[in-house]
């Protein structure tokens, strides 16, 4: 059977992938008595009493709710709400495997940025979280934004934090694989889309000083006319040197490459141009920036890519399911740029120094300690930096996280 | 232990009643490669050729969303969306266990009619079917319409139709119980709210013909002062013979009570001023409108309540997870009177004529037998009226609900 015809078998023989369970049994009129009328009064007068108490009585406190409009569907584009599903179902069973966190697919019927923020906000006593999905951009940055400011509960948008994240995690092993400070890396980031801004921030935020963000119109620098209100906002504190120029005129030197654009743009040429031991992620999906092999030809040292069919997997499957455990055992009011960074770190640190290899920056997605590890991080930061609502002594973080 | 701290247990050491579920497997790459990316791609696809594959592909064909704004909680009232999680989920609960339908509640953050309606369009894509929960009236009537015009999935405020429907379905038995003819009845529904409503207008399309309203200050009748819209609507549809009065007044020579309304509202005397082999339905909860001892006393036949605690219990787990089954089934586009109808008799008919008794009208709520009777009655009259997008054969209906 062809991939294809197999996935399509997968998705209708169990007529979609998730169901939602009880999680108490009803077989008699005792048990009805009890999760249903009258005994289910009991922990509504509770939560009357305290609203905080619906995060014990109610399942809100480990439940997301996984976003999207269908306009930005995995590399398919604007196919609707209800194309979307199966995308969405998938992630919630992704947060249900690999965190055991019950999130549940929002489709909506509107792509209207006013109707999706009010609509979401709206949904909030419902949910824990929010993972927002396959928006496309510059809306799913405003959205986010707005959600942020206006809910209390983490809003997460995966296409841009988590991967993100995990360049990031990467970034920080690959450093160390050729001996260079993290810090002193020159990085260019190639697509000034929602992911290469979050990308670029994230960088700058854990102190990479010199990086270069190109969009299709060359690179991002002050002064340049083709730039968006948010590509403005990034020049300013990208770009130290205020460099113009396509992409191969502002590649030459760079240490890293960074890609989350277009197939087969990054030629072998360019990569010859950069610094000694270049580290290239590139995460056109499903073709690369480059084909890894040629990219080593020109002497980069180490290349990760979106496939699993090659070393240094950028899986945003690393991130988000640790990222919401984490944040919602404490009841995080928000997702920091310091809890993304101390997530990255956790990943980063799974692999061990000895095991450490120009095909091995990255741990593989099925590695069972990610997870619990990213949750710890993210935990312990949001308590650390008062953002938690519920805060647990570091003996019972790292039983919760075991 | 206390139902209070047995119930309370409950739901804090499960952290909640729901949990959402992956219906496949995901413990390796060629796993993620089917549930996510790329394969993902195949049933999105499919569903862009043909919106109605989304019922093939997806959660969405067995999908319910239980609708709440958290106004008028079981006899709690006006409780907040969070307060009413624990109700809407124990709602979701008693779809699973008794029908295997998915439910998922939506507790939402506004109390505004027209809000309540644009966001529950919104969501339209992700669900099967709306079931609305526990909204205050005459907002839910208002809700409810605006609604089943609007969509084109099955819209059910279960306060109304489903106490609606079990009371019809009670009324067929006691009416043959007593040897009197259905339609001929003469009925008094006591409480004109959002219920006693549904239950006049589904009497009324049964083929009873004389039905008093009474609400708190006498008899609906045209030309009455205190009666809001809908109240006026009824009026003119039902009262035949214009009767005027206080409950105690036009109650006199009824064959059929139905109270709706308040504890111990329905005196002895009235009762004795019924006609002969009355049939009482007392739902006010948990205290009815009248003791059935008392009422026995006074020389009624049949009694009903809402209580598990005495014969006759209309629990509208007898209809509510049947409903939807059938409809979601046959994707029908509406849930009419018609198919309350149908239900209604499919329910009665479970218990054969030599059962019967003026303590067995009404099935037991275990009864393993209704959803699927409930939801076969629904799905072939959903089909006999063109309303059902997925149209299945006798054999096939019997198989599906057998």
């Amino acid at each position: 059977m062809s991939l294809k015809e197999e996935a399509l078998l997968l998705h209708k023989k169990n007529q979609g992938k998730i169901t939602v369970n009880s999680k108490v049994e009803v077989k008699n009129r005792e048990d009805l008595t009890l999760a249903y009328s009258p005994g289910v009064a009991e922990p509504c007068l509770e939560i009357v009493k305290d609203k905080s108490e619906v995060y014990n009585y109610t399942a809100k406190g480990n439940l997301v709710a996984v976003v999207s409009d269908g306009t930005a569907v995995l590399g398919l584009g604007d196919i609707g709400p209800e194309a979307a599903m199966p995308v969405m179902e998938g992630k919630a069973v992704l947060f249900k495997e690999f965190a055991g966190v019950d999130a549940f697919p929002i489709c909506l019927n509107t792509k209207d940025v006013d109707e999706i923020v009010e609509t979401v906000k709206r949904l909030e006593p419902t949910f824990g979280g929010i993972n927002l999905e396959d928006i496309s951009a510059p809306r799913c940055i405003e959205i986010e934004e707005r959600l942020k400011k206006e809910l209390d509960i983490p809003v997460f948008h995966d296409d841009q934090h988590g991967t993100a994240i995990v360049v990031l995690a990467g970034l920080i092993n690959a450093a160390k694989s050729v001996d260079k400070k993290l810090e002193d890396l020159k990085v260019l980031v190639n697509g000034a889309g929602a992911a290469g801004l979050a990308i670029a921030r994230l960088l700058l935020n854990v102190g990479i000083k010199d990086i270069i963000l190109v969009d299709k119109f060359g690179a991002l620098a002050s002064g340049v006319k083709e730039m968006n209100t948010i590509q403005k906002e990034l020049a300013e504190i990208t770009n130290p040197e205020g460099k113009r120029g396509s992409l191969g005129e502002v590649i030459v030197g760079r240490d890293v490459f960074i890609g989350v654009s277009a197939p087969n743009i990054l030629t072998k040429d360019m990569v010859e141009s950069m610094a000694k031991d270049a580290i290239i992620f590139a995460m056109a999906n499903p073709v690369p920036e480059i084909n890894p092999d040629l990219a080593k030809e020109a002497g980069a040292k180490i290349i990760g890519t979106g496939r699993s069919d090659y070393p240094n997997q950028v899986n945003n499957v690393l991130a988000f399911p640790g990222i919401f455990k984490g944040a919602l055992k404490v009841q995080a009011r928000e997702i920091t740029e310091q809890m993304k960074i101390a997530a990255a770190y956790g990943i980063a640190e799974l692999i061990d120094e000895d095991e450490l290899s120009a095909d091995y920056v990255i741990p593989n997605p099925f590695n069972k300690k990610v997870v619990n590890r990213v949750a710890l991080e993210v935990a312990k930061k949001a308590i650390k930096d008062g953002l938690a609502k519920r805060v647990l002594s570091e003996e019972e973080l790292q039983k919760e996280f075991s």
